[in-house]
């Protein structure tokens, strides 16, 4: 078991089994050291969690559980790009955080915590990353947050 | 003739000469072996297919007919930044679709596959890319849908 | 004193000590030759310089002034990224440019141009870059405009 794995397993995170791509796109691309990761959605066994906006339908809370789901489901794409071994990630390059925001919502940034936090969590030093977090009016199916992700892995596996 | 102007031929598709950049940007940035195309609007001949949000004003149809518009303008831009020749093209890495959504449209996704879709018919495998759609208020000169690019090129031309 | 940071001085422009991260996520992401700058809001000395929505509460002009603010703050992290040798940047790949818009306001790229023009005359032909902008409907603490990029760096230094 990596240390990864470890810290997962402390944490109570079970990654699931990502969704097979049944769309017209793949959930992630590997060019070179690099792993581009389709945008995720707070899906937990193929429902959302919540749906609307943050700062009316949903609650900040419930924003900042939902973009830490997003976040799991992003490791769950990365295990699958790494061949099951997540102590490959040498570093969480970029997080892209969508919100769906109220109008007078301005803390998207709080919201966002709750996928960067678990990140940091997860992959300690490995986990920093830089960030943009916008706030937007819709999100598909009706999600509060999503979220992609760049990631450089190690070309060698094991650390 | 490449295998991909072949298979634009067949699907019936004129790349339209790109517009020369007369905004304070390129149109797209080669950086080894990668491009980054700038977001491309539902320009045909310099007019905008279809003007509103996906939802409101515009159709659904409608909407992922201006999204395949938007990759005909990507692959124009594209087809330049190969010099000529889109067989160097060895990996649409990722597509940035914004869908200018009404505030109950969810179908981003659906949308957006007027784009993916395109890139697969035109690209076959390599056309396989990791996406991000996000539903936003308000797009450029009122365009439906705003598509962006990165894509990783062959250093040796022909395939 | 390097070129780049002459044209600034030209230019009137003393770049401020970049915010120290406080929160989840690095301000800029060294990876290889690229630098991934975080979403950069337009704060002067800590204070937001405009609030609210470019075609409401914000004009054009002031919209185009915080995006040229977003572009001073992104250059000062660049710098940090840079050891302080603003010359090493060898090429702006790419600019993201969200832009808090009213319903009925279409002219995002004019907004972005703030950043763009910036960028141009501090960096000159290496200024040149693919840019996204899109209008979203509200942003982190009620700022009118955001903007990331990403940079190519010389890992030799000076040019």
């Amino acid at each position: 078991m990596s240390s990864i794995d470890k810290r997962l397993q402390d944490l109570g995170i079970e990654l699931p089994l990502p969704a097979t791509p049944v769309a017209s796109y793949a959930p992630f691309i590997v060019v070179g050291d690099f792993v581009y990761v389709s945008g995720q959605l707070p899906l937990s066994r193929g429902k959302m969690t919540a749906r609307g906006r943050v700062g009316e339908e949903v609650g900040i809370e419930e924003g900042v559980r939902a973009a830490a789901l997003c976040a799991v489901n992003l490791m769950a794409q990365l295990k699958v790009a790494c061949g099951g071994n997540l102590a490959r990630v040498r570093s969480i390059v970029r997080l892209g955080g969508f919100i769906a925001s109220g109008k007078e919502f301005f803390d998207q940034p709080v919201v966002m915590n709750g996928a960067s936090d678990l990140f940091l969590s997860v992959f300690g030093e490995v986990g920093k990353h830089s960030r943009t977090a916008v706030g937007v009016s819709v999100l598909p199916l009706n999600a509060p947050v999503e979220v992609d992700a760049i990631v450089r892995l190690d070309r060698n596996g094991e650390r």
